[in-house]
């Protein structure tokens, strides 16, 4: 009982330490993702994190610290994880900053986050009511009302059916002493006996084509308390939008499949992270979902047909409030689910809760935010005026339609690099023998045959170099990165032609989304001052390779920032804030659709957005100068 | 094909007719309720008809008709049945009024209906949208709400969920063009592609204890199309509300087996009536439900538990809207359900539906309104005050708790009297041979008993008055009415000590509650001008034997006024005008509500009100003379 209770965030992950423990040690016991390159010893000063609370039964900041941090950062609580150790029992929060992230999470969780007052849609009162007499009888509604009314001062029309039907059971189990859940000063949607105020929690859940992250926030104290992810179950009826789209209209059924598919694997995460947290499900209140708007159509049940059909209208553009149960979620019988609004047809709330995230709409200077996944949003614009298009990526970077493609696992390579003596060296996930490739790694891929001259400009691989892992057969060339001996499968893992192409395919559509929303904004490349990179994906990507081969505008790698799942960020704002949605409503509508497929020069800038890194090399001009010092 | 269209209403049935024949004779073709004692010849002037529609395929007043009204009832379409035949082929609406009705039709599903504009909470709206393009993509939703906004002038918040899901496939169906439903200019509760603006139902339900009684209306014509009626499917599960609600409370899973029986059959009504007219189960966009507190809370899935506890507060008091879906009816999916609001544990929105029907509450004089049921409600006042009280009258006038009692059937004995011989007769319906005794004939073996001496005033048998169809055996005095070689059983069906106290018990609680209802709102016997004597019961039963027995105050016979299912009637008129549920609301909250058990009063009263008429004789003075006249 002398152990230290450790809260890790904005994983949500708890556990408890040893006093003598370090924080690197007891977060690496709990597999979480923490950069430490030197093994602990005070020399690569990667595993950076933030003691939130608790800093006094800590080890005090050490030498080493003390000249590696600025006086500001200390004082923001700054520490070295392997130099802070715990000293004796007490309750520990440490932040896990983003710099911190190897990414060896690789469904990433977590992501910025801009500071919200804490203002939660639902909130909770313990109300005494009066216990009716002969003399004066009143309905347990209307004693209710009236009660809140008078001694709380809290007006609102309704009470809703599910707390009706408990109410007077609550009632006289509690005594005429009653906690009630009210939602945005409306309405009552649960009643329970007694103090329950302590009790109040919430579920922000992104829901991407090929993974979901959920959350389980604290509203009271305005905390993480778990979290879970896992690959969206809907991935075997479809690995992208538009195929799960087809499975909706081409199976009987089709929509209540996916829709039910999705709400089950929502339940699990919420019931992985109750379990977790010591929560009851029932005292889950709110629920805030954000996806792109094929998948928010499925989770609600609305027909998506007419988003994969020009000109690819939504259903409906702002955001809904449904009864959780509506979409088979149970929790607290009178929840609600609630969805940020979309923008367009092929712009979802995922892309409105990235823009609340990363704080685009409050920006001086022009920003841009990429989220990348199977489908890619682009959100571009500052304070002055906002705008976001659509690009179909596809599912390259998860490993899709690539020869030995895989998703980031255990044995995945996840980077690719070329030795001074020109030998292809690669990395796994967990140091496993190798299985596959994962998107990190094509990337990575990519650049270095660019930058060796492996490959030309057009992604060809040049076979005539006589490079000795190139090769060609059957008209087919490759690029053969991992040896038969070394792999689990006893077969050699290689980048093909295809692969490249694959890759550059998806790259083209980034890139030529972005060079389409800016000219349709008019915004020149001098004037983006800033790129947020996010998605799962968008956190272990090299940032130097991706700009390589010219999958976004080429600025100074300074300016670009990775915010992981900012999706899911922007969830847990709307979780915490009910501002933060009052804003979403006001900014969604200000940010104005780019339909690339109806400007006239799309065709030609994808095809120009083909080339390594560019057709127009003056557009990458920092890329084309590494490109000549190289070779 | 040169048949005539009748509809008679306000029953909702539809025939043909031939020329030549008579009104009298299709509605008895139809076995409506349409009283006739000389056979159609013309003498007992008893088949009065209003003709509604339709007077001129019709054939001329007669003769003794335009003897025997008044003008103005000429100009109102009044007519004798058997003297109206049909001339020729078109559509005829005849209205069977109440003093036209037998009872024949023992489930009654009529009543009077004050008369209301229409102005339903739901109405259609053809709307042509804009399609979007590529160069202006709205999403559905918006454009619809934008364009009835911008078109059509109609101003309000939100779709319904239902629509949001119809919504993309209804627009691409009627190529842009759909009928909207709107409820109570708030909310778009439906959405069909093209025009269906003529195709608006709804469905009107009194759920009493014993008898379920549902009518369609066509809400654009204000028009009932059909009607239709059943016993209780709850009465297995206990004849009584207590026994209900003992039955909900002491099986596992009683309540919700409770409700989804009373909601299966509310769905058999509604499927039978739109059978009968001709209506999709889909095109009914509204339902008004009325019934006691307790049917009310079951229906509703709220535990009534407490109810039958003092104070017996009801769970919510106001008028409810809920989503019919939620509580089993499978209508239109974004109907909702509405209840018209209760006045308290046990004066249900019967008794609001009641008072609405009668107008009790636009009085100027005062009015008594008595719902007679397995619970009886009275509400009494005039539009200066309302109050009501709610008595345990219990089923014995439906036949329960009586030896050889019976529900109003083929072959129950329908009523009974003493020929000037002294001979007890009988009258069975459908001059079946008889099966049992039903209440009303109950009333009059108690009234007749009275009048001839067979029973003194305390309900005791004269055993010593020597009459040959009285009789003790074992201690048990009865009075035989049916001897066995005429009984389907071959048993002898008499009327019983027990039986004679049982019907005390029932006419007891009800005068009681009408005394202290008066005392209690200092309303003196002289001061009441008017008795309205509803349920299916109450049109049955003969006026002056029920007066006899002391059932309701002694008041002048042409001042009690039989009003057939009046809740029912109430419920139609809430369907057919939102003003109506305004009212209701106002009128409700108007009505303070008498606890029986409350009164110091309430125990002396009762065993005074046990006597035959009562035991204060001054109360009943024209009983009195009457009784004094007889001996």
């Amino acid at each position: 009982m002398d152990k230290a209770k450790v809260l890790f965030q904005p994983d949500g992950k708890r556990s408890e330490g040893q006093p003598g423990e370090s924080i690197l040690h007891l977060a690496q016991r709990m597999g979480l993702d923490l950069n430490s390159l030197c093994g602990g010893l005070g020399v690569c000063k990667k595993c950076l994190i933030v003691i939130k609370e608790g800093g006094s039964i800590l080890s005090p900041l050490t030498d080493t610290e003390a000249r590696f941090f600025s006086e500001g950062e200390v004082s923001e609580g700054y520490r070295l994880a392997c130099r802070t150790s715990i000293l004796r029992t007490g309750d520990i929060v440490v932040e896990i900053p983003f710099e911190s992230r190897t990414g060896q999470m690789k469904l990433l969780a977590s992501g910025i986050e801009a500071k919200v007052s804490l203002n939660p849609a639902v909130r909770k009162a313990l109300v005494q009511l009066r216990k009716p007499t002969l003399k004066n009888i009143e309905a347990d509604a209307e004693n209710l009302l009236a009660t809140i009314k008078e001694k709380y001062g809290i007006r609102f029309g309704s009470l809703s059916y599910e707390v009706l039907k408990r109410l007077p059971a609550a009632l006289r189990e509690g005594n005429w002493n009653v906690s009630i859940t009210i939602r945005q000063d409306e309405e009552v949607i649960a009643v329970e006996p007694n103090d329950t105020t302590a009790r109040l929690f919430g579920f922000a859940v992104d829901v991407g084509t090929t993974k979901l992250a959920g959350y389980l926030v604290d509203l009271s104290k305005g905390k993480v308390v778990a979290s879970a992810s896992m690959i969206n179950p809907q991935v075997p009826y479809g690995d992208d939008i538009l195929s799960r789209i087809t499975y909706t209209n081409s199976n009987p059924d089709g929509l209540n499949k996916l829709a039910s598919t999705v709400r089950e694997g929502i339940m699990k995460l919420i019931g992985d992270c109750c379990a977790e947290a010591g929560v009851e499900k029932e005292e889950v209140y709110d629920v805030v979902a954000v996806g792109n708007t094929a998948m928010h159509h499925i989770l609600f049940g609305i027909d998506p047909e007419y988003v994969a059909l020009a000109p690819h209208p939504a259903a409906i553009r702002s955001s809904l409030n449904v009864k959780a149960r509506e979409i088979g979620l149970r929790i607290s019988e009178g929840a609600y689910a609630y969805s940020l609004p979309l923008v367009a047809g092929f712009v979802g709330s995922d892309a409105v809760a990235d823009g609340m995230a990363t704080e685009i709409h409050m920006s001086e200077e022009v920003a841009m935010m990429i989220d990348i996944g199977t489908n890619t949003e682009i959100v571009l614009g500052s304070k002055y005026g906002l705008g976001a298009c659509s690009c179909a990526s596809g599912p390259a970077f998860e490993g899709a339609r690539i020869k030995n493609g895989m998703r980031a696992a255990t044995g995945a390579i996840e980077s690719i690099w070329i030795e001074p003596d020109l030998r292809i060296r690669y990395k796994t996930i967990d140091s496993a023998a190798p299985r596959g490739i994962c998107g990190s790694a094509m990337v990575d891929a990519l650049a270095e045959f660019l930058v060796n001259g492996l490959i030309d400009n057009t992604g060809k691989i040049r076979v005539e170099k006589g490079h000795p892992q190139v090769r060609r057969t059957d008209n087919l060339s490759e690029v053969v990165i991992a040896e038969k001996g070394e792999t689990v499968g006893g077969e050699e893992i290689t980048v093909t032609q295809a692969d490249i192409r694959e890759i550059q395919l998806a790259k083209a559509a980034i890139y030529t989304g972005a060079s389409i929303l800016m000219k349709n904004m008019r915004i020149l490349p001098e004037e983006l001052k800033r790129i947020f990179i996010a998605g799962a994906f968008g956190n272990y990507v090299n940032p130097e390779n991706a700009r390589i081969i010219g999958m976004y505008p080429d600025i100074a790698l300074s300016k670009v920032r990775f915010v992981g799942n900012s999706a899911g960020s922007g969830a847990r704002m709307a979780l915490l804030s009910y501002d933060i949605r009052r804003m979403a409503e006001i900014v969604a509508n200000k940010i104005s659709y780019v339909e690339l497929a109806a400007d006239p020069s799309f065709n030609k800038e994808f095809i120009k957005a083909m080339y390594l890194p560019h057709e127009e090399e003056k557009r990458f001009k920092n890329v084309m100068k590494l490109l000549r010092n190289a070779t």
